[in-house]
């Protein structure tokens, strides 16, 4: 596998520090607000953080199973780009909720449309690897023919 | 890798919708109970959505790691049968956590039962690899010369 | 992909055993101190060891994925082993933290401190695939005839 989805991995890499971040980011929150361990309560601006990181938690291994998926079965490259898109969006996400909760719908909104697309983009490759293996038919190619 | 796997890449996806699927109900309870974010708290009806989802959440990485090296190790067809079994018992236990705290726990054993199998067949599939790699025993074709 | 990457697949099986061992102590705190789901807090004690697991389910996808990369693309013995270090880090951090909040620093920081290591062998490893791949640059074939 290593040398091939080399862009996957990048990418991969990128996002497990943006992930790293955002945790940091709590972290001070914590001090700044002096919500002291193990409360998560007790400060408004804390807790936007504190649930800013955790959505992004939450979608992180949706995120990394249709990421690698779309580039495994349907195109690295496309992959590869919508994958930066998607930390765009959580980046504007976490920025925008960290300053007010009306603030993290358009990162969010961006966020989940390019997860869509992902999990649209996989679905369409695994159903042509499995037409191609267990039913010997091989549409992608004929496609090709035409275009 | 693409290619093989496809049955597995399949029912990653699914999953990953599943838990789309958990995430946007928690939305819906959110604007049901009318609990503004980022509080999390105040309503049971949305405290009960939530902890479904985050539950569903902490067990997704074990889920998906389990999953695949079950799949690549021991058998695709059979892990991705367990994994069938697994999202469905996930939809139980969220839909029954969702209506009482007492309707969880069924689902929610099946869930833990196919997640220890998933753990259990794994470990043999990478014993198995790991003996044929580095002490070059070949156990599995030797007991298969038997049946 | 079975075959190789046997190493990877033990760790990472290993470490889904103990995100779930991790869970059952959740579990067991909460009947220990009666905090009756879907509530998450009442119980000081609780809340420590639900923090702690809470913490340790955040870093898992970023520890996988880090953890694999690296394996991948750098070398899947010294990955290996990093990542029992990481586990060792987040047990110790998990039962330090169980017993009392000041007492979870040391583990957690010797988990941060081989997370950065994996990044960093994952960045340097991604950089030569890419570099051979994209630049047909051979460095790594090049600095080995030096030593």
């Amino acid at each position: 596998m290593a040398g091939d989805a080399v862009l996957l991995a990048a990418v991969s890499i990128l996002s497990a520090c943006q992930q790293g971040y955002f945790a940091s980011q709590v972290g001070r929150a914590r001090l700044k607000c002096k919500v002291i361990p193990p409360a998560v309560t007790g400060s408004l601006e804390f807790e936007r953080v504190f649930r800013a990181q955790q959505n992004c938690v939450e979608f992180y291994p949706i995120f990394l199973i249709t990421f690698w998926m779309a580039g495994l079965y349907f195109n690295e490259v496309f992959a590869a780009c919508l994958g930066l898109v998607y930390l765009y969006a959580r980046q504007k996400y976490f920025w925008g909720y960290s300053e007010a909760a009306e603030k993290r719908m358009s990162g969010f909104q961006l966020s989940l449309g390019t997860l869509a697309l992902l999990i649209g983009l996989s679905a369409l490759g695994i159903a042509n690897s499995f037409l191609n293996e267990y039913l010997d038919l091989h549409i992608a190619k004929k496609l090709r023919r035409y275009f």
